[in-house]
C-alpha cells in the first residue's frame, strides 16, 4: 500500500537543489559534518525551513549532532532523481543552444545524445559534444538513442511545436528556455528557464527593497 | 505608518511573471477580458492560487465579472518594476555572456550598458548590443552609465569575488548564471539562474511521475 505523502511545494525542490550546492561546496573543504543552521545560513533561508523542508522525505539528522555531509548529499542527490544517467536531446543550435551543448557543469548525470536545428546551415556543425543533426530525426533520435529529457532553446514560436513532437516521441520531461508557457500532458514535467522571468523577479524584489528604504 | 503587510511567497513572485506572460498572449490575441479560470489554466495553477497571489497586491478583479486584460496587465508589470527601463551591466562574455548579449527578449526594460570580459582577447569584440570592454573598468562603467543591474555570466570560482566588486560599486540586485550561492549584503537582490538546477528540478519531477505509475 503506498503511504499518502504531503505534497512537496515545488518551493521546496528549488531549495534542495541549493542544499545540494551548498553540501557539494562543504565537501570540496573537508567539511564532513553540518547543521541545519549552517546549511540555513549557506542557503540563506531559515534553520527552521531546512528542517521543514527536509522532513517532507525522512529523517536525515541527529538532534544536537546535526548531519552527515556525505550521507545528506547523497539522500538529496537520490530525491533529485540524480542517482543515475539521464539522456537529453538539445533542440535548437542558435546562440543559446550552442552554449547549453557546450556548457561544463552539466555533469556526469546529464548526457546530451542529440543536437538538433532545422537550419541546414547549422546542420553538421561540429561541437564539443557533438554534431547537429536536423530537426526532422527528432522522433529517430529520440527513440533510437533512448532521450528521456529535452532542451528546448528554440524561439518562442516555435516551441509548443517541439514541446507536442518531443511528448509524440516519448519524452519524460522538458527544460524550455522559450518565454511562453508550454501545454503538455500532466505525465510529462516541464521546467522553465526563461532568462527574463529571472530579471522580472529580480526587478521585483529591487524595487520591494527600495520601497522599504523609503519607508524606512 | 507603512501599514504591515503578509510576506509575499518567492513562488508567487514566480508566478505573476508567468501571468504576466499568459496576459501578454491573451492581448496579442485580442481578448480583453479574462478570469481567474482561464489564468489559471493557461499558467497551470488553480484558479484558487491566482486569486490567492493576486490578493497580495489587491483587489483587481470583480465578482463574475473577471479582470481587464490590460489593466491587470498594467498593475502585475508596475509590481514587478516594469513601469521603468533598468540599466544593465553583463560580466562574463563566453559563450553565455554573448549568447545573453544577442538574446532578443531582453524587452525595453532592461538595457545593457557595459559587457565586460577578463579575456584581453574578448575585449573589443563587437556585439549587436555593445563592444566588450575590460573587466577592470566595471567600477567605471557601473558609477558612469548608472547601471542597477548585474548578470553574472562567469565561471564559478569567479563568480563570488565579480559579486563583491558589482555590490561595491552600488549595484542593486544580480542575476547569477554561475552554480554557486552568492553572499550579498541584504540589501543586495539576487537572482539565479542555475542551468543545471533547473535540470535538477526537472528529474526530480520526472522521477516522482515515474514513482506514481509504479504505485499505480
Amino acid at each position: 500500500m503506498a503511504v499518502a505523502k504531503a505534497k512537496v511545494p515545488d518551493a521546496t525542490v528549488s531549495r534542495l537543489v541549493t542544499y545540494l550546492r551548498v553540501l557539494e561546496a562543504l565537501e570540496r573543504a573537508g567539511v564532513t559534518r553540518t547543521s541545519s543552521e549552517q546549511l540555513a545560513e549557506e542557503a540563506q533561508v531559515t534553520a527552521f525551513q531546512v528542517r521543514k523542508d527536509l522532513a517532507y522525505f525522512g529523517n536525515y539528522g541527529t538532534r544536537g549532532v546535526g548531519y552527515s555531509v556525505p550521507l545528506l548529499k547523497r539522500e538529496i542527490r537520490r530525491i533529485l532523481g540524480l542517482s543515475r544517467r539521464w539522456r537529453v536531446v538539445l533542440v535548437g543550435m542558435g546562440r543559446l543552444g550552442q552554449a547549453l551543448a557546450d556548457y561544463p557543469g552539466l555533469g556526469e548525470e546529464y548526457e546530451l545524445v542529440g543536437l538538433l536545428d532545422i537550419d541546414p546551415a547549422k546542420v553538421g556543425k561540429r561541437l564539443a559534444r557533438g554534431v547537429v543533426e536536423p530537426l526532422s530525426a527528432l522522433e529517430e533520435v529520440v527513440s533510437l538513442r533512448g532521450a528521456e529529457l529535452g532542451l528546448i532553446a528554440v524561439p518562442a514560436d516555435a516551441a509548443q511545436e517541439v514541446a507536442d513532437r518531443l511528448v509524440r516521441a516519448g519524452i519524460r520531461g522538458i527544460l524550455n528556455f522559450a518565454p511562453v508557457v508550454l501545454e503538455v500532458p500532466p505525465e510529462v514535467a516541464v521546467e522553465n528557464v526563461d532568462l527574463v522571468a529571472g530579471l522580472n523577479r529580480l526587478t521585483y524584489f529591487v524595487t520591494q527593497g527600495m520601497r522599504e528604504e523609503w519607508v524606512g
